[in-house]
This record gives C-alpha cells, structure tokens and sequence, in this order.
C-alpha cells in the first residue's frame, strides 16, 4: 500500500506524450493496491492511474490482465479501462517498470459493507463471470491447490509460532480439501481477489471492480467462495447469513448456479480460506524490516475455514 | 510520505456532511507530505486534500497554520486555502485526530529545478515575506539554533558512527554559528521548509506552494538560505551559481534586500544546512523498524555546510 517508484516529472511529462490523454495538471502517488506503483494524474482531459508493476507482479502475466481490462470493459463491465498510446499499446515502460495508464474510475471502497453491498458485488461477480467468457488468453491459478501446497512447504516449520497447533492444522486441513477439490464445475476467468478494498461504490451503487491481478482461469464458483469470506463475516467473525443470501441470490439471478457448485460451496469457501491464511502467514513469517505494507492477521482465515469445515451443507450460506 | 490513519467510507461521509463541498465521489490515500496522513478528495464540487494531523505535528500549532495560509491565500499567494465547515470551523476531528479539508492545488513539483523554476521559487518566496507582514499570530522557530543545540544533543554520542570525524566538525560549527548567529535582521513569517516537493508548476509556471508546516517566525533572509539549499545545488553536489542568481535576482524585484541580509546570507545559508543535516542525522539515528519513510542522508547537507563556510562573501552564489 504505497509508492515504491519515484517517477520525476520531466520523465513523466515524456512518457505521457506517447499518450493523447491531454497535458499533466496534477500527480499524487496513491496508496492503493499492495502490489504496485500507483499514481493518480490529472490531466486536461480528466483522471487516469499510471501503474507501474513492481516485482510482485510477473511481466509475463501483463498481456493477460490488461487484455482481461480491455475485455470486460468492452462488454460493459465496471472496470478500469487501459489507455492505448498513439501508437496502439497500453503496456510500455517507464522507470525501469514494465507500466500502463488506466482509466480512472470514480466509486469509494467501503470497509464495512451492508447488505446491499453484498448484493450488488455478488451481481457484478456474476456479469465478470459472463463478460469473461470469451476472453482468448489464459492464466493458470498459481493460487490454487498445487500453489497452496508450495507456499505451505516454505511455512510449516514455523506455522506453530504463530499459533500453537497451527501446523497440525494445516497438514491436516490442506491434505483434506486437496483431496476433496472439485475436477469437473464450469471454469472460467475469475477475479480471485474481489476484497471490499477493490470494489467502487457511489451510496448503494456499485461503480467499478478494479486489480485484476490476481484474475485466472480457474472455477467460477470459487471466486464466489472467495467473495463469502471476504464480504460476508462480521468484524466479530460471525459468518452474516443474510449478507451471504444478498451476495447468492444476486449473483444466481445473472448466472444460475448448479446443484454441483451450491453443493461445492463450502469446500471451496473453506479452500478460498485456506488460500488467503497461507500467504497472510507466508507474509507474517517474513515481514520484511522497514517494509511499507504492515501483514494481516492471518488467524482471521483459520476461523473463517473452520466455520465453513463445520458446515453440513450450503443451506448456511443464506440459500433460499 | 504515506497514509498512517485509516478512515471508512461511512465516517468520511459523515464527516463532509459539516460541509458544503458537493457529494463524495472519490478518495485515495496520497503520499504527500511525511507529518500527516493525507487524502485527495474528489467531490461533485471539484477537488479537495484531506489532512488529519499525526503526532509530529502539535495541535497548539494548528490554528497559525491554518490561519497563515487563509492569510496567505486571501493576499493571493498561491496556497491551499483551508475550507471551512458550515459552523465557520477550518480545524475540526476525525478518526481520533485534528483534521482540515484543504482546497486542491494543481501542478506538479519538478525533482529537477531549472533556472526557470528557481527564478519562480525566488519570486514567490519574497511574495510570500510581504504577505506574512500583517499575520498576527505568532509560532516560534523551534528549529533555529536553540533547537539545533537540543537536537545535537541526542544525536552528538554517535554522530562519528555516521562518519568519522562528524562529532568534531559539529560541535565547531554549532558554536560558530550559535556565536556568529545575526540578531537584527528582518524578520517575518518564513515557509521554512520549502523544498522543491513543497511547489508546484506547470510548464515554467508556479501554481502553488504547500506544506506550511514548518512555518514560524525569523528571519526572512534564513528562508532565502533554506531555498539556495533546496534548489541550487546539483546532484553532483556543486553549486549552481546561475539558479542561485536567478532565485536571488526574482526574490529582489519583489522584496529587496539590505546589505546586512546579503552579508550574512553565507552564515544563514550554513546554519541552514546545519538544520537539515540535524534533523537527517536525527531520523538516520533513530529510524523505526517497519517505518514507512526512509530517512535520507544528513552527508548531502554536511557537503552543502562546507561549500558555504568556505566562501568569502555572497557572492559566490551569482549576485549581480
């Protein structure tokens, strides 16, 4: 959450005239998303981000996640919208970073959503889901099971300082939900990070669903998973049923569910948790001295897989 | 230079209703300015910067701040004017906090002074000086030589792990300059603290000088000696006698100076430098683990206290 590439104004002023977006009235480094630079500019034509990727995100991956942008922006999707160059291209350099200028996308993340909320994420996941379907490039999850098992392999020995037990836990939960995962649900281009932090609203209205980042080819009912954790449970850790049933039943009146993902939910909620707790406690176990990203707890992800574990079934979430 | 206190959507909006600044469209947290946590603003009425006030900066302080630049701004000077609320109040809470709205300024400041730009700095400076003239509150210059001396005095025990021999030359160079220090010069509101990231341009044009928060009274020709630091010296280290003139000759056309102010600008200049390599050291000294600023490097300033202790008279820094 900070800028970590300085850009100086005359290499700025440089790189934008490979733009026709107008001329610079204004630029502030903007502590938004965790993985990159960002910048918000204004210039005589309006407000654009500059990002520029940082290490965290592979140069390899940026086709596919500006392409994505440009997609779901094409079908009506609230989304950034990469700005193409006078000669074409949205990606290009600057400052030693792969970078790209975004559109700006008015909306306020709200930390502590509300029912409604709920509701309207859970229609804009389903619309991403449609509007992604014919999208040509492909990106692996490196955040599904195999990539679980990766990053657990670099914590485990140091899992029980964080809480006692912890490891047991894990080997136990991870060999379970390996086991257990779904082949054969419907599969398409996921956002994978749908936190309240990357979705925009004006009052109830949701504006925009921004980071893709993290998006992939991977279950779509998975994202949904992804979205109960990350929506749905209180401050408190009570999981709000009503807040789930908002999210569901908005979702499932732009694309139905089958009886094979509402039967999969809490397997996949409970992978979508496991998930987020292994690199929160990969982030906890190697925080970096005078890093500008303080780690999130990730003991908030084991209660939220435990509560899915105790789940006899799907009705919990709300469904009606 | 980031955001240290986290505000919600639904505080925020609260909190703007005390205002009639148009409808919350957008917020980001900007890293601007190391104090305080700062967000820009984006209203149906335009653009605004939302500061709350961390610890480093006392709350006693804050009506002169604001104050000065509602002076300032009303004697049109190039500022960020302070908005009020709808009871009258510029300086209000929020989230634990002292906190202003504060109107947005466009521009961009430049990393790499021109000549150009130092003849905008000068001229805005002296600009700045008149309109001070008739503020009446008051703020000592916590950072003049009875603060330097306290500072040092923290600091003096392990200055030679910075670099050998450090300790010897400060502890001449304080009681020099504390000795030699003038007493009868104009004095005035100064800025204190204009670096080249505290204005803004477009193109050659100033639009704007910002954070006041280091602004008191003294002398003003110390200002003058604070900006021939912050904007005349090259990356090399030399001093760019051509920016020096052109700063100098700008200030002159709106605000003359006396023989008594060139005379002593070489001593003003060097105790100018001693400030700015205390507060370094200081921070280089005592730097936080996890601290979201990294501190720079006090030895910039021990070159730039050298080079004017080693001069015969003003001079050196182009006076025609």
């Amino acid at each position: 959450m900070a800028v970590y590439t300085p850009v100086d104004e005359a290499q700025l002023e440089r790189f934008l005239r490979q733009y026709a977006i107008g001329e610079l009235v204004s630029v502030k480094g903007i502590a938004e998303g965790v993985e990159n630079s960002n910048y918000l500019l204004q210039t005589t034509k309006g407000g654009y981000i500059l990002t520029l990727y940082e290490k965290r995100v592979h140069a390899r991956d940026l086709p596919f996640f500006l392409g994505l942008m440009q997609h779901l922006a094409g079908r009506g999707l609230a989304c950034p919208l990469p700005v193409k160059g006078r000669d074409g291209q949205a990606l290009r350099r600057l400052a030693g970073r792969p970078a790209a200028v975004i559109g700006f996308l008015a909306g306020v993340s709200v930390m502590r959503p509300r029912i409604s909320h709920c509701a309207a994420v859970g229609q804009a996941l389903a619309q991403l889901h449609l509007a992604g379907a014919e999208f040509s490039l492909r990106r692996v999850n490196a955040l599904s099971v195999a990539g679980w098992k990766k990053l657990y392999a670099s914590c485990r020995r140091r899992a029980d300082t964080v809480w006692d037990g912890l490891q047991a836990e894990l080997d136990m939960e991870l060999r379970e939900i390996a086991r257990r995962w779904p082949k054969d649900l419907p599969q398409g281009v996921i956002h994978a990070d749908l936190f309240p932090d990357n979705v925009f609203f004006r009052g109830e209205q949701l504006t925009g669903l921004i980071d893709f980042y993290f998006a992939c080819n991977d279950l779509l009912a998975y994202d949904i998973a992804v979205c109960l954790n990350a929506w749905c449970f209180e401050p408190d850790g009570g999981f709000n049923a009503t807040k789930g049933r908002a999210l569901l039943s908005a979702y499932r009146k732009t694309r139905p569910l089958s009886v094979a993902e509402l039967a999969a939910l809490p397997l996949l909620a409970r992978g979508a948790a496991l998930r987020f707790l292994l690199t929160r406690l990969y982030d906890w176990l190697n925080q970096v001295p005078g890093a500008l990203v303080r780690p999130k707890d990730p003991l908030e992800y084991l209660h939220k897989l435990r509560f899915h574990r105790g789940l006899s079934g799907p009705e919990a979430y709300g469904l009606t």
